[in-house]
């Protein structure tokens, strides 16, 4: 599942994905781990053909003629957006048995309530791979943030950490990103210490 | 898979983790989605034992007695710590097909360098459950981490986003946090609008 996961950006239009395997996607998302059990996550799914077109007209750049990543992407029939919710962080580790009172942003490594957010979109797109569904995950440019929540009134306290569109795989081109190769794991991997 | 897993805090120190399974586990982790494939990331794999008591030396809160959770996870046969690297995404963003030569964090919505590595972090997780391995994913303190860069040579660029403890499961206490129980889909999902 792991090795045949890719990313598609081209679907067929004609093939809605059907609602229990869309179900089965979100029941699999909340099954990811996060810091604390906080769960702080918030999933906005669009699948009706208006409110998908409100989503790219708010987050595409505007007065860029439709690129033919856009083109492959707008025939998606579902877009699962996937938001982190810091305060439920630290609301959730406010409490008795972790009382960090103070809530500071400082005791924390590395914003988990991105990350674990992040664990259930990967979670989306393993599943959609089990399902024999395309997918791609992809991040709304900063700048087009305000007009994201605008369209969708998405609460000020949830970040769309990033967006996973799902349907059928029509044919799309390889991302060009990957001619760069993959770093092995000799390249990334240290044994003992970094050096070694 | 994904049903199967949860974080796995004691392990039976007698049972090393089979190489062939660790390098399988590894090999799953570069496998991971990376914005523009940039893979920014490292892992320190700690095996030895004389590495692993420098690990939750590093780690662990100085002077206070291990409590229940340290003296399970400190069982661990074999730990990775993984690292995201923000230079690596930067400068993969600034090539020409991306075209970001200014390398400005703020065109990123969230720190994917840090995403990605979770993103990576959960497929070891999930690839413990296949082998019947015990697996916890758990931060290190903000202030521990130049303990910890210093105890195994870790370079500035490498941000330690958490640390997987792998192992045997041996049995241990079910996390309290579990009983907030968990955050039903129609709670977390918004369909159509967030109000929706």
């Amino acid at each position: 599942m792991v090795r045949r996961r890719r990313m598609v950006r081209n679907y067929d239009p004609q093939r809605p994905v059907p609602e229990p395997v869309l179900q089965r996607l979100l029941d699999l998302a909340i099954r990811a781990p996060s810091a604390g059990f906080s769960q702080g996550w918030g999933f906005l799914v669009l699948t009706e053909p208006a409110d998908r077109d409100r989503f790219w007209s708010a987050t595409a750049q505007p007065g860029q003629p439709p690129d033919a990543w856009l083109t492959g992407m707008r025939r998606a029939p579902a877009i699962v957006v996937a938001h982190g919710n810091r305060d439920i962080y630290l609301d959730r580790y406010a409490a008795e048995d972790k009382g960090w009172t103070d809530r500071d942003e400082a005791r924390w490594p590395v914003p988990y309530w991105y990350i674990d957010a992040g664990f259930a979109s990967l979670l989306i797109l393993l599943g959609a791979v089990d399902s024999e569904l395309g997918a791609c995950f992809f991040g709304i440019p900063p700048e087009r943030i305000p007009d994201y929540r605008a369209a969708f009134e998405v609460p000020g306290a949830y970040t769309p950490i990033g967006a996973v569109s799902l349907g059928y795989p029509a044919p799309d081109r390889r991302s060009p990103s990957l001619r760069r190769g993959r770093r092995p794991v000799a390249e990334v991997v240290h044994r003992g210490r970094w050096a070694g």
